[in-house]
């Protein structure tokens, strides 16, 4: 059986005014009618099972999170009382998939992102859970990249393995932080460097004991944890030891770390959809490069992108500006300015605004 | 006694969305708590009572702005089948108020003005009250221009009146259309051009008078009217002679062609609000020019305009735009297209978008 852990947590307030403090960027409609969690256990379908999809997610989410999918048994959604990074989010996880079937097979993966090609995808995903089922390995996938873009990690890929399929497969060489435009031009040029997807697939055995290798602590106080799974403890183990858990990434804390990784390229129509002035990579533009989601009517506007579910957008005469409209709050921004939507959301609470949080 | 008409009729598109079909400019409060309307009729306070004071207005518009008024005497709202213009409008109040008092004073004003300082102007209205009423003259007030507008009509001042008072009154020497921008700019220059308010001040029968000699087909449906009304036959008859009045403004059909009319200079800091872009000139700005109306953060953002009554605008890196903000639509346009707006709701019905007009 292969397992899935979508890593449900994050805030996303790049994408505020839509994303709001219970309500965040995973759990908005940006590119279509269902939001980017809902597509993303969407696309496991025929690959896992629902039974096995589990989601961890922050207790401020999980209400709405719950009822965006009901196709997921209650149990699977795992709500951490911090969040702590991806090692021990996906270590969470592994503790209760360990109690099903200690060697399964998991995919883990962030919950906000895109997929255009999904049969590919779903490809590639079964590549990946046969290398794992049956040869133990841990699969990471690397997207090509189209741009020197500086705000991911880069997988280096090496040799070819001998492979049955039409698929490639890599070994992994280095996993790379964030670089700098330079190197990341470098990068695009090498041919052989890819976009760290934050996708990793692999025996729920084979993760718990490169955590104990990598993240002795992570792992202890995981197992600690475990102990008090099942019984009436475990509400009161999980808020007293969570918190303890060091913030550390997969990347960082154990894949960087790990020998014997392979990679597989993944030309799958992937965003991670980082802010507003992403939204032109998922959704089609009108003959000036418009993007909408909602009612849109441009008189003399290019370059824009207006997101207004139920909402009518008229503009006259602008161009290359972020606009979008929920019922309490409305955003202009600049397309250049999209990152620092963040740092507009962290002026709500110092000027009061909180209850626009 | 003194009356008032307030010219009620106008639609006011270049202020969408926040004027719609059925809730025009001047039922909008753009610069405070009141809207533009009861702004004008507060104005009157201790001028002229609420009962003599005549609100003309269209079928569409009349029941939003009963609510607003609440003093105004049901029986003072007027309302017209369909707009022609102002002289049929002040004509037709101008048959009730000759009812009441065949030789009454009555001031005729647009609602949808702002004057910032209401001091000076009741003790121009009282002056005016004076010529009218004493001496039977037709007294006009000319603004003092600031810039050479374009889109307002002038009225030339000649020589000084022997005035007991502190308040200069001059012959007008002639009424002039929209000028080019050249003419403006010497209209400017010139020191005895001001700019034409589309205020005006005499008496009901001066006005009928006038009407007789210049508009006389005007007069006479005027008269037709007049026998039905108090009549059950005031409705029907309204919406059978009404419409077949010629659309024509008391400037062009009137005032031009009079002799031995009155100005008064006002510099009762007025101004017309005639588009989004002018309300920097009814608002205080911020530090970085911009105007609001809501809650408004600005990051990066100079000389906007934002309109958001009970809305958050928020907005990064943007300058000399246009935000407007109301539940189902809202507008992102460039300052020096504000005219624009007319065309846009022009789109809206074309595009089958007619619910948000």
């Amino acid at each position: 059986m292969f397992y899935a852990v979508i890593m449900a947590g994050g805030s996303g307030t790049r994408f505020w005014p839509a994303s709001r403090a219970a309500f965040p960027k995973q759990l908005i409609s940006l590119a279509g009618r269902t939001s980017l969690l809902q597509s993303t256990v969407q696309r496991l379908e025929g690959v896992v099972p629902a039974e096995n999809v589990y989601i961890v997610t922050s207790e401020s989410h999980s209400q709405a999170l719950r009822g965006q999918v009901p196709e997921i048994p209650e149990e699977n959604i795992l709500v951490e009382p911090v969040g702590r990074n991806t090692a021990p989010c996906v270590g969470l996880a592994a503790l209760q998939i360990r109690r099903r079937e200690p060697e399964a097979a998991m995919i883990c993966m962030p919950a906000d992102h895109v997929v255009n090609d999904t049969t590919a995808w779903k490809e590639l995903l079964r590549v990946a859970h046969r290398l794992v089922r049956e040869r133990g390995r841990v699969v990471t996938f690397g997207i090509p990249p189209t741009r020197p873009e500086t705000a991911f990690g880069y997988i280096r890929f090496g040799g070819q393995l001998q492979s049955a399929g039409p698929v490639p497969i890599h070994r992994v060489e280095a996993f790379t932080e964030k670089p700098d435009l330079e190197t990341a031009r470098a990068f695009l040029q090498s041919g052989n460097c890819f976009w760290n997807s934050g996708l990793v697939a692999w025996r729920v055995d084979t993760c718990l004991d490169l955590m104990q290798r990598h993240l002795p602590a992570v792992r202890e106080r995981l197992e600690e944890l475990d102990l008090a799974m099942g019984s009436g403890r475990y509400p009161h183990a999980l808020a007293q030891i969570y918190p303890r858990l060091p913030s550390v990434s997969l990347d960082y804390g154990i894949l960087e770390h790990a020998e014997d990784i392979l990679g597989i390229p993944a030309d799958i129509g992937w965003s991670d959809v980082g802010s507003w002035s992403a939204l032109p990579e998922v959704l089609p533009a009108d003959e000036s490069g418009n993007v909408s989601v909602g009612i849109f009517l441009g008189i003399d506007t290019a370059d824009c992108v207006a997101y207004a579910p139920g909402r009518l957008v008229a503009t006259i005469g602008i161009r290359d500006l972020i606009v979008v409209a929920t019922g309490d709050a409305l955003l202009v921004c600049h397309k250049d300015r999209a990152q620092d939507v963040k740092r507009l959301v962290d002026r709500l609470e110092k000027d009061g605004l909180g209850q626009y949080l």
